[in-house]
């Protein structure tokens, strides 16, 4: 999160704007909540340049959800989901629709994501949806490409790339993204849904997982995670005086091209991933040893270098080099891999 | 949320513990964090009397997600879920159910609890469980027993009375609680749910909404919303200096006592909820006409009195008194009830 963000909750989580109690405390249908509400989705649309064939919903159970959500709404049993498998993610979001409907891998890579030659969907007639994950937050891997699906509507998960750079919105059938990344505090999950696909969603679905049903209420169908929606309108304003999503690719492009430089231009480290699909918000890198890993990791945490493990089900290293992430953080990350490697026998 | 747990958590916001990060940034796999959350559960379990015959779950999606998962994960096609339909939440609840598989409603009623004797399971030999809302929030209506159900498991949503009197945990084959009323803020729900039910939970079931798969991943399933478990936890501590649910409870019924004798000893307001089942958390109450609503809540707000228009289903007004209203702002309602009361005639 922004220390701006941060500080300003700060100053107002005990009185929140002066009206002598905390926002968590007040009504989520006060008229101070739904306008904290209205300014955090018009102020998302503004980003985004999300136009009014889509719903901008809030809701709860992150991307996960969305992974049941999506089948659940989107497939019935005449038709088939079509999936990209391009890593862990992808892999669970096709697990989960298994559970629900006919399910299809158009292609399955690691370490790089499918060449856009590499596949298609043919003249297939039954499709829902097809699905990707834009940026595969655990394999480091990231499309250089958006997929051509045609009239089938296009779902992607964007949790880790959401607002780091331009999407065009109107390519995609549905978009969600779980908060905890670029957004805000974890245990929301934005989803833009075009309208039209609404019409699919069927009463046999939990009402807290319909689409259709949160749009009519205009996410307010239950109790909303209030402070989490209030914390993301904040950073939804602070990028806006940061010059919006064009600007923040540009900072993002930066930082990792700087931190992918360091690591090919080294003999220690060593990135896993295909060059071309690199992603721009998370960098794995693995040292010549595992044995290495430990001292690494210690080493960086007294620098004051955080969250630098790879997930438990890959090792090695991954440095996430989300929005709030600041290129002076980034330089301080090269300086202590370079001060690492030395120390270690390179050059 | 009372207040110095409000004042806590502003303290520790952008720099946790001397961590020098918020603990919203941390990994929800961080040693802190994940001491934060256990911490957490014991509180609970020590407040409640939680014995290992039970998990304890964080969750999301709020009471609303549980209408759903309860059937879901508890109710098979061979089976019927029975309900008791006491008020608005009941009703939701069974509304949910229904999408799901067979239920039936053993009584309903509304400004009241059903007596314990107006109604029985009989000999029936498929009752998957027995629902029940124990404080029907938007109605003011409180159970003065635990329904009996033998061998079948008691399911109860406790979202508004968690916390505010003991609970025997053991008579409960599941509870859930929506975090925002005596727990800590909107976005997280508390399940208790008792181990064996567990081999019912089927994988055609969502698997966010699973009680197995949360249970056997302590709640990690997917990124849990890590603030809200925090907070959760603050009030949990707050609620042990405070003498636990014990020493509430007292608080709580002197509070219900007192507000509920100034609206009997009037002739202006009246309570529309049978005396024997009058809710200790939330009181409804009536002015003469419905005409003096807008004004009574607009002098209350300006007396410093908040949210206390009655659900919008229903009218009128109802005051919340939650674990965290101080009994002295129970005792400015009473004086501000009765300075309007004689300004609208009374007397």
């Amino acid at each position: 999160m922004p220390a701006e963000v941060l500080e300003k909750a700060q100053q107002e989580l005990v009185d929140w704007r002066g009206h002598g109690m905390s926002l968590m405390e007040m009504s989520h249908r006060s008229d101070e909540f739904l306008s904290v509400r209205a300014e955090a989705e018009q102020d998302l649309r503004d980003l985004m340049g999300i136009s009014d064939d889509y719903h901008v919903l809030f809701l709860q159970g992150g991307a996960s959800t969305q992974f049941a959500s999506v089948p659940l709404n989107l497939l019935d049993d005449s038709q088939c989901a079509y999936y990209l498998n391009s890593g862990q993610w992808s892999k669970k979001a096709i697990a989960e629709a298994r559970r629900f409907g006919r399910v299809q891998v158009l292609a399955e890579t690691r370490a790089c994501a499918p060449e856009a030659s590499s596949w298609s969907l043919g003249d297939v007639n039954d499709a829902a949806y097809v699905h990707y994950t834009p940026n595969e937050t655990i394999d480091g891997v990231e499309y250089d490409y958006v997929p051509q699906t045609g009239d089938v509507p296009l779902v992607a998960d964007f949790s880790s790339s959401i607002l780091s750079h331009p999407i065009d919105v109107s390519r995609y059938g549905l978009i969600y993204a779980g908060a905890q990344k670029n957004i805000g505090p974890a245990g929301l999950c934005v989803v833009i849904v075009r309208k039209d696909l609404l019409e699919r969603c069927s009463d046999k679905v939990p009402a807290m997982l319909n689409y259709s049903i949160h749009a009519k209420n205009d996410s307010l169908y239950n109790t909303p995670p209030t402070f989490s929606i209030y914390l993301a309108g904040l950073v939804f304003k602070w990028l806006k005086e940061k010059g919006g999503v064009e600007a923040m690719a540009k900072v993002n492009a930066d930082k990792a091209a700087r931190l992918y430089a360091a690591i090919d231009n080294s003999d220690f480290y060593t990135s896993p991933v295909h060059v071309a699909h690199r992603s721009r918000m998370n960098v794995p890198f693995i040292l010549p040893s595992p044995e290495l890993d430990a001292s690494f990791l210690q080493g960086a945490e007294q620098a004051g270098l955080m969250n630098l493990a790879g997930h438990r089900s890959v090792g090695g290293m991954r440095a996430s080099i989300y929005n709030a992430v600041s290129p002076a953080s980034v330089d301080a990350l090269i300086d202590f891999m370079q001060q690492f490697a030395h120390q270690h026998g390179e050059g």
